[in-house]
């Protein structure tokens, strides 16, 4: 009988976040690609335009008047999902059980210049990104036991606009993918007696296969378990629940890791990568929440090249999430990737 | 106080078959649309193209020849994510775990005209189908417990090929999303007595305002936990647990109920509409499964129009689905979208 060889054989990975599995299928690689092609970027973008309803002095849907910004930005969206006025009212009929849910969504620009996102803005800028999500939580987290901060980058990824800008969506109640990993965090701490991310960050530390960059304060792994080809887990070396705990010097460190991971994407394949990313950390209730660790998951959509992604479709939608190339080959490769952002390299 | 208006006011619906929530901010659907646009589809395709590897007679990508096929044509998938051998291992440290996975994956071509997609095909051929679903059902479950039948639609859900097909994945194991869902429809009967889709498909006929279509055997409605915008649970109004006890009978009925669902999916925008969908029912294994009943899934991802798509992004993948018009709405806006094919009162 030949041996398993995670690289050749269709296997499923457990995800104790989820407690979902995922199939493998890495000798799918192979197939050729006769689908749907993603539009290109715009190959540069000015660092104004006039059309942009980001843009320092412009104007919005609204008819307020963006201010003379420099730095980040945050407004309250325009057309926010959460409002923070809503009448109270519920049902428990199992079959058509509901309850109304009140918060707020807010915009962050994260600089006045429209053409520059995440890798290309410098560290110091990346640090004022870091500190508005901390000051941004620290405000909502007095009225909303959850704050998700979250960006949507690229077309591909439903955003609407290439200003680079995040969001933030404050609500009272756990949203279900949260809850439930506050569940499975709190079943792997009762279950092994340790923290499940505090244990991971460990042992991908010293495993290193899984490993995309990483300094004193953060490490950076492509997850054992990840749905999304170059799927990423960005993982504090340190104790900490919550994005308000951050320090000043935790800070700066954050800064250097994002700008090398999403200098990374972007080399990758030569393009400014899409992705949804985004923060959790432990609910802003009066828990204690030892089980918590604050972390980032990157969902970048992209599979072969800038324009070819993978779709989660069919299959992932009814029964499971399902990937072609291995953790470890998504890892090796965003590695490879690393380096001076290849637009520089251009010049 | 105002009084809650589910059309108007922010609230979570709770899907009993996920146990997960959903957000539905209805106010939103106002915002304007500045984002990715779709490709069209082309406007007819030719009933043969010698290019397509679907098509009668051609030749596939491992040099196989199609036999000259008249209604459906069942073959193994050229790069099947599950293969029949694949060496047993596994692991369970709860950080790592894994088990090797064994299974099959077909494609099942709906009919030889390279250019008719289900609505468009008779209910004679549709009956094709779905007896060609039940015969591999019934083939593939002599090995498997699972046999996941299911159509990836349109280039925008991944699709590669315009010629009508779909696809068949047989695999040893529950996937994660079959998992739950079983699980969740044992609690609802130790909880409740009964089964929750016969209890559902009931309570839905007496309410009406989320049913799309339905004849005497079959009810289609937008569920009231629906995460996609014209999302779709076509539900059978007798007892049935799986594919393979599909009576003839009830296999007519079937085939007119999909094509009326599928021709006002096309006929909502004017376009083929492009979906994921995909049937469940109880596992194919020893036990009596009476919690189950056999169902499928419409999952379509158009949102305002032909080219303008709900995008499941940031928020979605990390809290909550999300959506802006009401599952009654939806409902409403299929139900005027039914009758003739647009296509056919263009001629
Ligand atoms: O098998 P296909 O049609 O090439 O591939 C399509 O369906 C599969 C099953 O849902 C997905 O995993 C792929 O991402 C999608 O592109
Ligand atoms: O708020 P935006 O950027 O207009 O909208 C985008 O992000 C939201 C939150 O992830 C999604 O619900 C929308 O589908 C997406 O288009």
């Amino acid at each position: 009988d030949p041996e398993f060889d995670p690289s050749e054989h269709s296997h499923r990975r457990y995800n104790p976040l989820t407690s979902e599995w995922v199939l493998l299928a890495p000798h799918r690689a192979k197939r050729p690609w006769l689908g749907q092609v993603e539009a290109a970027e715009a190959a540069s973008s000015p660092s104004y335009d006039e059309g942009c309803f980001l843009c320092a002095g412009n104007t919005r849907a609204n008819g307020e008047v963006n201010p003379d910004y420099q730095g980040t930005f945050v407004f309250q969206n325009d057309f926010s999902a959460l409002v923070p006025d809503v009448p109270e009212a519920s049902d428990s009929d199992p079959l058509f059980r509901f309850s109304t849910e009140r918060g707020e969504s807010r915009v962050i620009c994260f600089s006045a210049d429209h053409a520059k996102t995440l890798p290309e803005l410098s560290t110091t800028q990346i640090e004022q990104v870091i500190s508005t999500w901390r000051d941004q939580s620290e405000e909502l987290a007095k009225q909303y036991a959850w704050v998700q901060i979250f960006e949507n980058k690229g077309a591909t990824m439903g955003c609407s606009n290439p200003h680079p800008h995040g969001q933030i969506w404050a609500q009272s109640q756990l949203p279900s993918l949260v809850a439930k990993k506050q569940q499975n965090l709190q079943a792997y701490s009762t279950q092994y007696g340790g923290n499940l991310l505090a244990d991971y960050v460990e042992k991908e530390f010293e495993r290193q296969e899984r490993v995309v960059v990483y300094n004193d304060d953060w490490l950076v792994v492509v997850p054992y378990w990840a749905g999304w080809p170059f799927e990423t887990l960005l993982l504090p070396r340190f104790e900490i629940k919550r994005m308000t705990e951050l320090s000043e010097a935790q800070q700066v460190s954050l800064a250097e890791i994002l700008k090398q991971l999403t200098t990374c994407y972007d080399n990758l394949f030569n393009c400014s990568f899409p992705y949804s990313m985004g923060w959790q950390g432990a609910p802003y209730d009066a828990l204690e929440h030892s089980e918590w660790r604050l972390h980032a998951h990157f969902y970048p959509p992209l599979l072969r090249s800038a324009s070819v992604k993978k779709f989660m479709v069919g299959y992932e939608m009814l029964a499971e999430a399902q990937r072609d190339l291995t953790p470890e080959q998504a890892a090796e490769r965003l590695r490879g990737a690393c380096g001076a952002h290849y637009k520089l390299l251009e010049q």
